[in-house]
C-alpha cells in the first residue's frame, strides 16, 4: 500500500478496553502500533498478558514516557479516570492527537465532572476543546479535533436510542427512563471480590440506582439533542455475561400519528454502524458481539403513548475501543469502516 | 407426628414447576405425594426424569385418572395452559381442592382470557369461584378456597413491588412501567431451538414487547389494588441464567414528602416471605435463589418524582411451586412457612 | 425437643465454605451457632455479608477469642491454610472438639505438608491424633476423634471413586489417572483478577498440572486403601460454573471377569451419601448441587482393560461444609443424615 | 484485485458450522458465496436466520439443486451425516470440488462407518479417493484432492495433540487416554430438550463413554501416525459454554530423556495454526475462541513416565469451518492463512 501509516500509541493497555483496542488495531490496515505503555508491566511482553495475541504482536509494555508518545500520530488513553487529563496537554503540545477512552474530557462543565468523579480536574482548560466522540452526532467536529472524548458505553447506547425521538421533538423530555443492562466486562479488569465469577454468575441486580457517573454524561448529550433540560431516570444493571449492553428506553409521546419506525430509518440511513431492525424484531446483544454495530428496535405497545426503544451494542467495541477506532478513522480522513468490518460472532 | 397428613396429587409433573413442586413437597413434613401424573411418561419412575430425586421418591408417573386424583386432598396442576380447565370441575366435584399453577383460572373475564390465550375456555363458570393465590393480597379468601389460581412469575414480582404504592395512592396509575427480566427456567422445559444453550448463553434481549400474556394478569391485579384503571407498560427480557426474576418498576409520585421506605416496611412487616431491604441496598436474584422470599428495594433517584422499585424472586419458587405450597399451607390451616424454610443457596 | 443442643463455633466464616456451613447449620435441628468469628469483619452483622441469611441469623462476626470459642462443643475452622494449626491445640485443651476444613491436619507427614504448603507446621504433634474425616473410610475413628481433618474437595471425589477398585485390588495401582474438573467456588472468595467473571466465563483450562496441593493428600489416601505405593497423575481443571466437581478416573484392570458395577454397589450399599448409578448412566454435577451426595458411574469402554469411573460431588457440600456436618453428626452420635437431607436443586 | 475469485456453494447452511462458514467466507478476499442451500428454509433470506449477518449478505436460502451447485468451484457440506454421500459423486462429476464437514467420508473402511453411523453408505467407492483434511498431516494430498473429508472437532484436537509423540514413537500406543471436553455448540443446533440452557448450564458431565462416533476416526488417524494398532480410551464431556474444545491427553513414555517440548516445537514450527506454548503454560480455550489456532501445552508431572498434553481449539473454527476454509485455501493454491487471520476475542 502506498498510503501513509498512522503511528499509534496506547497508554494503559492492560485492561479490557486496551486489549480490545490492540486486537482491533492489529487488524487495521493503516495503523502501526508503536507504543503500548503500562507503568506496572513495563518490560513485559504484551502477548504475555493478552495471550490471544501470541504470535501477532512483538512489543513489550513500555513506561509511559512523553518523548516516546509524541512520536505517535495519535495516542489512545485506555487508563482509569484521572490519568489522561494529566498527560493530554503535553501530548497535544508535542503534536500528537489524543483519543481518551476514559471519562476525563466527557463533561463540559468542570464542576459537574469534579462532583461526580471526586477529584480535581487537572486540565479544565481542555474541556472546551475536547470533542465528544459520538460520530452519529458530532462527525464534523471529530474530523478536525485534536482531542476526542470517547463516550462511555451506557451513554453510547442510550443516546443513540433516544436520538431520533429528541431531535424530532416527539417525546416529553421530562420523563425519560433508561433501564440499562451491561455485561461484566463493562466493570473492568480489577481485583474486586464483587466481580468474581462465583459472586455474579447466575445473578442479576441493579447497582448505583441512586446515581451512576454516566448519568450526567447522558443528560448532557440528551439535552444537547433536545435543546432543553431533560429529566432522565437511569438504572444500570449487571448481566451474568461478558459482553453486551442492552438499553431499554421509555418515553411518553407528545403527538400521535408519528411513524416512529420510519423516523429511525431515515435518521440512521447513512450511518455505517447503526442498524434499525424491521418492525416487530427484538434487538439481541449477541448479534453485535464482536462488531462495532448498534442495533435498534422500536415498539409502541398497545398503540399507547409510551414508546419503547431497544438498543444493543458491544460495550467493548461500539461502547469503547471500536468507537475509538471509528473516531480515529474520521480524524485521519480514512474510510470510517476501515478495520471495523468484523461480523458479530454467533453463537 | 400425630397431625393428619395431606394427600397430594400432581398433574403434569414433568416440567420445571412440577419438578420443583416435587422437591418442595418431598421435604414438607405434612404431605404425602400420592400421585404424579404424566400422560407421556406413564409407567416410568419419577426419579428417572428428575435424577436429583434418586433415592427420595419411589413413585412411577401415572396416567392422569380422575378416580386416582380424587383420592387426594389437593391436586396441583403443573400443566401447560388449557389442561387444568378441563379437569378442575370434576376434581372439585370429587372432593379434592385444586391449585392450578397454569394460567387457566387467573383472569376473571373469560373473553380477555380467550383473546390472550387463543382458545375457548372450558370452564368459564369456575372463573368467578377461583381465588387468585397471591397470599399477600388474598390470604383470607385463600383459606377457604376450593380452587386457587396460582399467580404467574412476572405477576408475582410486579404486583408485590407496586402494591404499597398503589394501595397508598401515591403514584400516578396511568404511567406505570415494569421492566422485567427472567431466568430461562421461566420459559419452560420444551424442545425449542430458541431456548438452546448456544442460542441464549451470553445473550440478552427483550421479547414479546408488543404484548405478553402476563400483561392482562398484572393489570387486573394492579387495578384491583388501585381501585381504578391503570396504564402499564410491561417489557419482559430473558436473562442468561436459570433462576430468578428481577422486576425494575417505575412510577411517577403524585405527592411529595412520603417516606416510601417506611411505607413498604409497614405494609409487609407481618409477611413471612417479603423482605424490604435497608435503604440504599440493591436486590439481587441470588439472595432468593432456592427460597420462597421476595426481596424489595426502594429508590427515589436524585430526590425526583420517579420512584424505582427493585423486586426479586425465584421464578420457580415464589413465582410458581413455592407459592403453590404457601397457598396449600393456608388452605389447610398449616403454619404458612411449613416446608418453605430453605435459605437461598449462595453462591 | 428434649435432646441436648450442640453449641457450635465457626472460625473464619467469611468464605464460601464458611457461608455454606452457616446455611447448613442454621437448618440443623440439633445445633446452635454460638460464635462466628472473623478478624476483619468483627462487629459487623453476619447477614450483611451473607445476604441470603437476612432474617435467619442475628449474630455479628466476633473476633476469634479463645475464651469464647472454648464455650462451644465443637469449633469448625473455615479459614485459609495455616490458621487452624495455631489454635487447635488450645481449643482441644479447653474442651472443644475441632473440625478443620482447611488443609492443616490432612497429611500425616509433617515434612510433606511443609513442602507442599510452604510454611512450618505450628502443631506437628497433633498430626498423629487428627483423624482424616472421610466417613466412608474412617467412620469408626471419627466417632471418638477430638480433631477431624475434613478432606479436600478433589480428594473426596477421587478417593470415593477409586475406593472399591483399590480395596478389591483389581487395578494396577502404578498407573492411576484422575482428570478432575471443579466449579469456581472451589477457588475461594478472594480478590484475584484470575477469578473474575470476565476471565473465566466461557473458558476452560487445566491448572497446576505440574503439581497441585491435593496430590499428596489423595496419594496418601489411595495408598492407605491399596496397602502399597500408588502412582497417580492428577490433572485439575476449572469449569465455568459455580458448584460441582466431576472426577474422571482411569485405571488399568489387572484381572478380567470382575463385575465392577456389583463391586461398587456392594461397597457402598450402606452409605447414606454415596449413590452408584445404574449401568450406562453418566454422573451429572447438577444432580448433586446443593446436596451432600456423591454419585458414581462405572464404565469399561469396548470391554477393554481400562476402567473409567465418573464421580460427582458438590464441592462446597460433600467436598467441604456438608462433609464437615456429617463428621460432626458422627462425632456427637447423631443420625448421620441429620441436617443434610436437602435434595439437589435442579435446574 | 486481479486474482480470480472462487465461486462457493454451501449445502445445509442452517446449523452452527454453516453459519460460521458463512461468517468466515464473507470476510475471505478471494471467495464469492454463490449458493447457500437449505431444503427447509428455501426462499428465506439468509440474514433472517443468522441475524449477525444483517447488511452483509443478500442471498436467500435456495433448494439444493445440482445444476446450481455445479456452477460453483467448490461446494461445502455443512449437513447432518448421510447427506453429502448422496450428492458428492454428482458434484464431482459436474466439475465442482467438495469439502464435507460431516462425517460421511472420514473413515476409510465402509463397514466401520456403517456400524458407527447406523446406515448404509451411499458412495463407498468415494471413500478411497477422499482425503482426510487435517493439513498438518495431509497437506500434500489436500492440494490436489477433489473430495476432502473435513475432520471432526474432537479428532482435530486429539490428533494434533498426540501427533509428535506417535510420530517419534516415544509413547506406548496401547494405553492412550483422551479426556476431552467440548462447548455446547459442538452438539449442534437442534431442538433437543437435553441441550436447553436450563438443562446444561451450571452442569458438567461425560457422555457416550461406552463409545462415541469420533472414536474410530481418531483411532484411524492415530494408527496411521503410529504405524501400528493403538489402544485409545476416549471420554467426551460437555462444558457449560458455547465454544471450545480442551483435550487432556495422557500417554506412557517408553523412553526417558526426551525433550518433549523441543519435539513439539520442531514438529510444528512451520505450521501456521499450531502454537506450542512455553513450558509451564496451560492452554486456555478462550485464547483460541474465534480463531483457527490450535494451542498445545506439554507436561511431564513429577518427572514421571506419564506425559500430559493439553490441546485447545475453537470447535467451530479449527474444529469445523475454519479448517474447511484452510483446506479450500490449500486446494486452490491460495496462501493458507487467507481469510483466517482473526485473533481470538478475549474476553
Amino acid at each position: 500500500m502506498s498510503e501513509t501509516v498512522i503511528k499509534v500509541g496506547i497508554v494503559g493497555g492492560t485492561g479490557y478496553s486496551g486489549g480490545e483496542l490492540l486486537r482491533l488495531l492489529l487488524a487495521h490496515p493503516r495503523c502501526k502500533i508503536q507504543v503500548v505503555s503500562s507503568r506496572s508491566r513495563a518490560g513485559e511482553p504484551v502477548s504475555g498478558l493478552f495471550t490471544n495475541l501470541r504470535g501477532r504482536i512483538d512489543l513489550d509494555f513500555a513506561a509511559p514516557k512523553l518523548s516516546l508518545l509524541t512520536t505517535c500520530d495519535v495516542v489512545f488513553f485506555a487508563t482509569p479516570n484521572g490519568t489522561a487529563m494529566g498527560m493530554a496537554g503535553d501530548l497535544l503540545a508535542g503534536g500528537a492527537r489524543v483519543i481518551d477512552l476514559s471519562a476525563d474530557f466527557r463533561l463540559r462543565e468542570c464542576q459537574v465532572w469534579e462532583r461526580w468523579y471526586g477529584m480535581e480536574h487537572a486540565s479544565p482548560e481542555l474541556l472546551a476543546e475536547a470533542v465528544y466522540g459520538l460520530p452519529e452526532i458530532n462527525r464534523t467536529q471529530i474530523r478536525t479535533a485534536r482531542l476526542v472524548a470517547n463516550p462511555g458505553c451506557y451513554p453510547t447506547a442510550v443516546q443513540l436510542g433516544f436520538l431520533p425521538l429528541l431531535e424530532a421533538g416527539v417525546v416529553n423530555p421530562d420523563t425519560l427512563i433508561a433501564d440499562a443492562k451491561s455485561g461484566l466486562s463493562g466493570a473492568g479488569r480489577k481485583a474486586d471480590v464483587g466481580l468474581l465469577f462465583s459472586e455474579v454468575d447466575e445473578n442479576f441486580a441493579a447497582y448505583n440506582v441512586a446515581g451512576h457517573r454516566h448519568l450526567p454524561e447522558i443528560v448532557q448529550g440528551l439535552q444537547s439533542l433536545a435543546g432543553q433540560t431533560v429529566g432522565l431516570t437511569f438504572v444500570p444493571h449487571l448481566l451474568p455475561m461478558v459482553r453486551g449492553i442492552h438499553a431499554t428506553l421509555y418515553g411518553r409521546l407528545t403527538t400521535g400519528g408519528v411513524d416512529l419506525h420510519a423516523l429511525y430509518r431515515q435518521r440512521f440511513q447513512d450511518e455505517p454502524f447503526v442498524d434499525v431492525l424491521p418492525l416487530g424484531s427484538h434487538a439481541e446483544t449477541r448479534t453485535v458481539r464482536g462488531s462495532n454495530d448498534c442495533r435498534l428496535a422500536i415498539f409502541q405497545p398497545q398503540d399507547g403513548d409510551t414508546v419503547v426503544v431497544l438498543a444493543v451494542i458491544d460495550n467493548l467495541i461500539k461502547g469503547a475501543a471500536g468507537q475509538a477506532v471509528q473516531n480515529m478513522n474520521i480524524m485521519f480522513g480514512i474510510e470510517e469502516r476501515t478495520g471495523l468490518g468484523a461480523v458479530a460472532m454467533m453463537p
